[in-house]
């Protein structure tokens, strides 16, 4: 599509929230408005497309939101979009309000939408990877990821004030379904004994020795970082396995649960997602469609939805062993 | 006690630690130092005093102390402590370092334990009321509790943005295993839609019923706290009664967990600390024993351990009322 | 006036923000709905009820700002209230929308301008105290204050992190034109070595014996706080007139300046905000009016404007004793 | 110098000080344990090193220090290790201590007195790239700069409650003497109108009309961000120059200041602070010497010292261009 082709534009959020998605939201209305272009914002994702749920947006109708967590425009996850006859309603209304393309802010389903939409209805979809899971390839970190590390990290420094107060292990589960990136840079920044990710093997004997091991060194308290996600059943279902022959020190399980998705984001989480709202109304009137913007090192980068969507992003294996040795 | 014969004291903190207790001891020693006192601090509480763990503590070992969260001594809950012989023991190493009174910090237990021992060895105690919980009679708060319930509303705002972002219910447990201090002030200050204490009956319909009129005057998401040791069981308890009446509001349950013990204490919290530290050397000096110091309406309070411990503290009922009236 | 004659009240925040004065107006929004009020709000204090910025607000229009700091009503000072043409431009407006009755939310200032206005035009007041100075007769705490205090705590954490890693001195300005309150509690909770505030005699020899002594004993950095309206001119006019005696200690100066008056209330201000907003219309159904609601040993209290204008509030002077000495 | 050959390495912060040393130092002593070789701290840097302040180190040493901001080591800005008597004396410690290879935190003074030292006498060293203001060649990031931008943002994000609040413009200085950096990222993180830093030209008259047109635009309240050492005179010698002509935005300044350096290091700080230690006596241990370790797009990276000192980072230029667009 050409660049004097697009006059109004649709931007929603969609999926899981993430902080920063505000920042993101911000910056394509006042980069579209810079652009002379039209905006509407779509109420709670793909769910507010296919009810006519679209409101205007000018450039005050963003301001003061930068720092805030979760998203103005709300969110959720669509059954009705997986259907053929949602997507075609969906279609109807961005026809009806003459939207000339989309830029939807979210994760892996909320792109596979927008393929499917895209090849379906023949509008132009830009994405923009908000998630705190950072488990989306084409980008260096997705937006949300640094916000939601920082908070791990706040948590499990004061459950560590406690640990060391009391000579505890401390098993503290922190989000990641599918992805260690927040499990694993969790534990380095907390200084963890040990992390368990679904993307490494675990073997409870040789983190039974580890923990045993550190003990006898005089380590005085120990915390582990699992992943939601781990095969063994997170945080607790890992306790529960060893947690007889650890007895001694007290083992005792946390879930630091849903906060980890809110809070102001941080200074990464902001300059990310405002690079990635305006590099997405830029591209887009430089004719890039289907594709999501993301940075790889400092730069913008387009990544197919296809790409984007099956291509695995793993941790830094080696960062797992680093994380070992600096616990010892 | 006169004065004069005060020359050596034993400091220690005991039970579940809490934000603050570092700053009472930094007051404990200083205001200690300044009279011309020699100070010892027992490690681990009780079971130290038991194994003689002592060391003599002079004004700069509690430089920079008064902010961090813990305790630098550690604590531990004693069963050793529970039994004639264990005392006996801890006797025995008191009077070897020639301690002429002791000032315990901590909860219940802590003046259970020190009540007992001082009417057995005649060893003059000062107690300084420490736990999270703030459920100790003698005092309008307790050292840690200010910190605990900014940490679980900072916690609830986080969880607010999701909860807002995606129109959820919440229901979302604070601590507070035989009290509702915790979970009402966190309900007050995180604007919650509903609050379930020990102290209050409960009644679900009712419950029910709020939940479901807020939804239709046009409140777009809830939380309800409950504390921990609510008889139904705590959030999960409750949530699991409830839910299916619910679904449309997709209840989660956050249990918010051990990172309410942690953290730099508040402002409050070291104020009331360093006067509790500094009056328990002072009354100790003008011959006061066996009781707890307190601050009550803003002056120091004295309260015999008898007291402090069976005398029940409540939080204030009509609160509750107002809660449900600016939760509408 | 008789509870059934007010049906129609307005609310507005007044003079320098304060966090909480959302959480205040939150609260009386909700009582004034829940009592089937009319409630409207007006824009920037005195300025908007002359110039006629009236809005209506109902329940949920205060949704999701307990947390927020400033005030979404605005704020200002108006120089034309203090007029009489301003005022009864102002008593034209409350009476074209039929209000009768008004609660002002700030200080001084707003209790002054409430007063004169009373009495000239026939409409009563209540006020509610907001002021991180706290220097209002009549409550214990005024709403901002505690939040406030821990803003600063927490910038005299950071800054001890470098004055211990450079082994500094440091004069840190806290704000408080009038009043030693923030500087008080701000010295005790970061555990300053001395504090100036202009309720007590400075001696700057004192001054500096004590930083040099404190050096001597092995003290390695030290922390001055210092409040603004220090008659010596604030922390700059100390440190020039100390500074070459102490230049071996490399004094700094710091300013923490207008941050101290945003940021996310605390706990104690939210609750406090909430009682005082609550009682603020209770009250005003019983009958009362031209007086401040405030909280005094933990009871709700009214003053009349009068006394809250004029009586003096001063910190405890035995506090800052208490404070030189935990800083040995 | 071979592997084998280093069995005794000293490390030590120097310059200024910055959040993440302490992670970084954690990480050295832990990797040089784990490597068998023996660590010594030096206290206070090139002071500490002229003074013979030196004391073993093992890894309980850095037990809970990873998240405090400072340095446990101490810093200082040396004017003795300029002189080559300094050195020697430095050197004759070293020999004393039988150090093989020294690891030295810190900025651009640091590694200059690194090379020079070494080139004189002998020692190898390893560069870490220690300073709140990214202005080091070589790396992406240096160890403190995120922890000081979202410190800076905080701060911002408080006062914009009051700029909101009361509808003002506020010039907002913070750090960086030399670079725009802390400056740049704080202005797009916190949503500033307009940011001023020493590498690029400011225009008072553009600035002036920005502000005006946004202002008629509709916005309410502005804050620009000004880097300390901007030739002009920081945020106050800006102020000064247009505050006349802006009178009615009521313009005020805020510096802030050392609160900046201080603080628990974010969780970027720590992940790199913890890499860049870990990488540091790895690569010694690989033969590297007289070289700093960065991290440049996510991989490792070693830079001569004469590149690190003299090559010039810029932030880039079409981030402020981009700040300019989202803040209409």
């Amino acid at each position: 599509m050409k660049r004097e082709d697009i006059r109004r534009i649709a931007v929603f959020t969609s999926g899981g929230d993430a902080p920063g998605m505000n920042a993101a939201l911000r910056a394509v209305v006042r980069t579209a408005a810079w652009n002379k272009l039209h905006v509407y914002g779509i109420e709670r994702g793909y769910e507010g497309m296919i009810d006519g749920h679209f409101k205007r947006m000018e450039r005050r109708d963003v301001a003061n939101i930068i720092q805030r967590g979760g998203t103005v425009l709300r969110t959720a996850r669509s059954m009705r979009f997986m259907t053929p006859e949602g997507r075609a309603q969906a279609a109807d209304h961005l026809r009806a309000y003459d939207i000339d393309a989309c830029i939807a802010i979210g994760g892996n389903g909320t792109f596979t939408g927008a393929k499917i939409f895209s090849e379906e209805h023949g509008i132009p979809f830009i994405g923009i990877p908000g998630t705190i899971d950072n488990d989306l390839y084409g980008t260096d970190y997705t937006i949300g990821f640094d916000t939601a590390v920082n908070t791990a990290i706040e948590a499990v420094d004061k459950i560590r004030d406690t640990a060391d107060s009391h000579n505890r292990l401390f098993f503290v589960e922190v989000m990641g379904r599918h992805s260690g990136y927040i499990a694993l840079h969790t534990a380095i920044g907390s200084g963890a004994s040990s992390v368990l990710i679904p993307e490494a093997n675990t073997n409870l004997e040789d983190l039974k020795t580890v923990l045993k091991k550190n003990k006898a060194r005089g380590k005085l308290f120990s915390v582990v970082i699992v992943a939601e996600g781990h095969p063994m059943g997170g945080a607790a279902g890992i306790a529960a396995k060893i947690k007889d022959d650890l007895a001694s020190m007290e083992p005792k399980v946390t879930v630091i649960g849903h906060l980890q998705r809110g809070g102001a984001p941080t200074a990464l989480d902001r300059l990310l997602a405002s690079r990635l709202g305006y590099a997405a109304v830029t591209k887009l009137l430089e004719g890039e469609e289907n594709v999501a913007v993301g940075i790889v090192n400092d730069l913008v980068t387009l990544t197919s939805f296809e790409e984007a969507i099956y291509k695995e992003k793993k941790p830094q294996g080696d960062l797992i062993e680093m994380a070992s040795i600096l616990a010892i």
